[in-house]
């Protein structure tokens, strides 16, 4: 079985060499491992060794490290790097990485290091793109076949366009003005009869892409039917480029660490346990000063019951209840919302049929959780009163949990903010205000009322 | 560009054939949709309908509809038809998902099926494996190809055993014991010079995995190094299967959805906003029961306090801020916690440095927000001591909150516990707790012991 777990031990070693400024092991070691893991132990090293070391490397496994890299940390080291040793590596990179980059890099710099690269005329039409976009995520390097040609003049393209190309499983098929007809698979074009034309055996029925189609749908929709590529076409069906599969899989495991860091409060999906607490700390603070704004809400609507409070603490005591519970119930409401949102299977369609079905829950919920809360308090504190009044607040409380678990996301959805980001903040606060609002109320009315 | 939106309109007019038990209608429509929207459409439809309507479609949309299918309907559904038509349809399915689908139903009608399925013997070996391994992942159903045969060997090969496979685009090596030694692309295969062996052309550093491998751990491995195909070995390297990146694309999503949503609160990843409200309610409801438990243990600590809050209830009404934020705070802190154990940034190893890094977050956070609430607190209520009170429990509990942030998911995770599951709860009861118990110490000390 392959090993995964000795990086900790080359970057040991790696970090030795260096320390006796001995580059040859250095570089010897690193050029042995896979990009992945060229990338884990390159991206530990201080950043000036980092620019030491890329140009002693040779240009393909410097390519595929500026690949893997963060995009802030690739862009560092490129700019720090010699113009030749740039347009080397840059020439070694996948045309949409190299787009991506040169992107991203100061626009003087991009231009010099563009002017001495070969396949500039590839690269040069991806900058065009947004990065949000399916065209950001295309790239150009793919075979593309006419639909007249054999397959054994396919096979002998082939062998002549991609000597060292190692992702053409599907070739997508165009007509003379470059419109996608069809697609074929490799192996279809080896097990035909060689005298067949293409668009003998193609399929006709391929699905593509817009360039201004968002990212994430582009990937959702390669994962939904587990397309290897897919072919980017303009509003004219020209074909523009490929989306590969391992750009799929990065978006989606990007979205996802978004949205479960959104909903978890932590608003910026770059931020991971790795980056500077200063960083973090940006990235952070801001979003706990907005939760300290929200929480001045109920601040001020306890501040309403201060009376109520100072004749009977013990109404305090049962705070963390009525917060917690309802504030759990409608976590669990939006996260299953959210993520069902993000899968396409929730939507404003069928929106109420959601919401029907969750202030049923949260009837169930409230009814079996109101009586328990309220039996705690029967027993504990001996009043009959304050059990239902704790209980009753709970009942409620649940309901409009499942209300503000549901609205808030959809609400989000459809005017665009997504879901995960402003939801939790929302959806706390909602059920904190109106859970002491709630509680206080029927608790004034009941219990001073009766006092 | 492809339409991916009418499905809703496919759907409305099978139903509509189907009221007018134009089965053949229903057929047709369902038969020109691709597979997961096959699915969608299929599931959509009443249990009866379902078990009607497969056995009428053509076997090899059948047997797709069964592989898109969740695993508890696929198996509602195939034990309903009669075992002509299921063992029908399991032919066509891939070994893997028919070896999935027979595990998974009643042994006794299990085995009636595939007694008469041709392809049995490919079915048979995979039962053994568990599900939640690599060897539960694998099909068997990829070519091998031995190391000794030719390049025009290998692609003759090909044409006779596969006609229609899809996803042959890695072939994997063996020597004469079938103990894999690499790898070559099928591009590789056509671009070699026909009379080369194999094993001159091959990749001989091929990445396999062994059968009892975790299946996540299997499939982040597949994701990490761009894996299309993963060979699955035994202790004594021989090739058992293969897992196709589908797979690797259905475990990533499956996880992502069970960590996002055992962080809201939801324990069972197969509970959708689609899923009945009566399992809902079996899901959800022991969840808030237990979170009512751990909100207990907070209303135990306050009901020590009940003196202090009535001689002074304005302290209660600061409680939102005591909870909420430090319960922000922790939420953030195990949000990106949970998340590096999960893409494995974090460890045990560097777990050291990630407490240290989040203290010194909880300090800064700290000073600002208990700064800011202390601020709050002597502006509106003009008492310094008040202002005092409430910020420096803010400071300590912003702390605790990074402390509990990091230690949870970690311990969890040397435990082998899912730190995902059981930290959202265990964090907020000790932000909680500790939050109260902190800031009424405080209190009860300064302000009541000087009134």
């Amino acid at each position: 079985m392959f090993d995964i777990t000795n990086i900790e031990e080359i970057l040991e070693n790696v970090r030795q060499a260096l320390t006796d400024e001995d580059w040859d092991r250095a570089v010897e070691l690193v050029e042995a491992l896979r990009p992945p893991d060229q990338a884990d132990v390159f991206e530990e090293l201080p950043p000036d060794t980092q620019s030491q070391l890329l140009p002693l490397l040779n240009p393909e496994d410097s390519a595929n490290i500026l690949e893997e890299l963060d995009d802030e940390n690739a862009i560092e080291v490129a700019e720090r790097l010699e113009t030749d040793d740039l347009s080397r590596i840059i020439n070694e990179m996948e045309p949409d990485e190299a787009a991506d980059l040169l992107g991203d890099m100061a626009p003087d710099m991009a231009a010099i290091a563009l002017s001495s690269i070969e396949d500039a005329a590839d690269i040069l039409p991806l900058l065009e793109y947004h990065d949000d976009t399916a065209g950001g995520l295309m790239t150009s390097a793919e075979v593309v076949l006419h639909k007249d040609i054999s397959a054994a003049e396919a096979i002998s393209h082939i062998r002549t366009v991609l000597p060292d190309a190692e992702t053409v499983y599907y070739l997508f098929v165009v007509d003379d003005e470059v419109k996608l007809v069809g697609v074929v698979s490799l192996l279809q074009v080896v097990m035909a009869d060689s005298h067949s034309r293409i668009i003998e055996f193609m399929n006709p029925e391929v699905i593509s892409i817009n360039f201004d189609t968002d990212k994430e749908d582009t990937a959702r929709l390669m994962a939904r039917y587990d397309l290897l590529a897919l072919p980017v076409i303009d509003d004219e069906n020209h074909l523009l480029g490929v989306i590969t599969h391992d750009d799929m899989v990065a978006v989606l495991e990007e979205e996802e660490t978004e949205d479960i860091y959104r909903l978890g409060g932590v608003p910026d999906e770059r931020i991971s346990i790795a980056v500077s607490p200063g960083s973090q700390l940006r990235s952070r603070l801001p979003w706990l000063v907005l939760n300290l704004g929200t929480a001045m809400i109920s601040v001020v609507v306890l501040s309403f019951f201060e009376d109520t409070i100072a004749q009977l603490a013990v109404l305090a005591i049962f705070f963390p209840i009525v917060a917690g519970v309802s504030g759990s119930a409608g976590t669990q409401t939006l996260t299953i919302t959210v993520r069902g949102l993000a899968l396409g299977e929730v939507s404003p369609r069928n929106g109420l049929a959601a919401l029907t079905r969750e202030l049923l829950i949260g009837l169930a919920n409230g009814l079996v959780l109101g009586i328990l809360v309220g039996l705690i308090a029967l027993v504990w504190k001996g009043t009959p009163l304050l059990g239902l009044v704790v209980g009753v607040a709970t009942l409620l409380n649940l309901i409009a949990a499942g209300f503000a678990g549901v609205i808030v996301p959809l609400g989000m959805y459809i005017v665009k903010i997504d879901p995960a980001l402003a939801s939790p903040v929302l959806v706390t606060t909602i059920t904190d205000t109106l859970g002491y609002l709630i509680y206080l109320t029927i608790a004034t009315v009941v219990l001073i009322g009766l006092f």
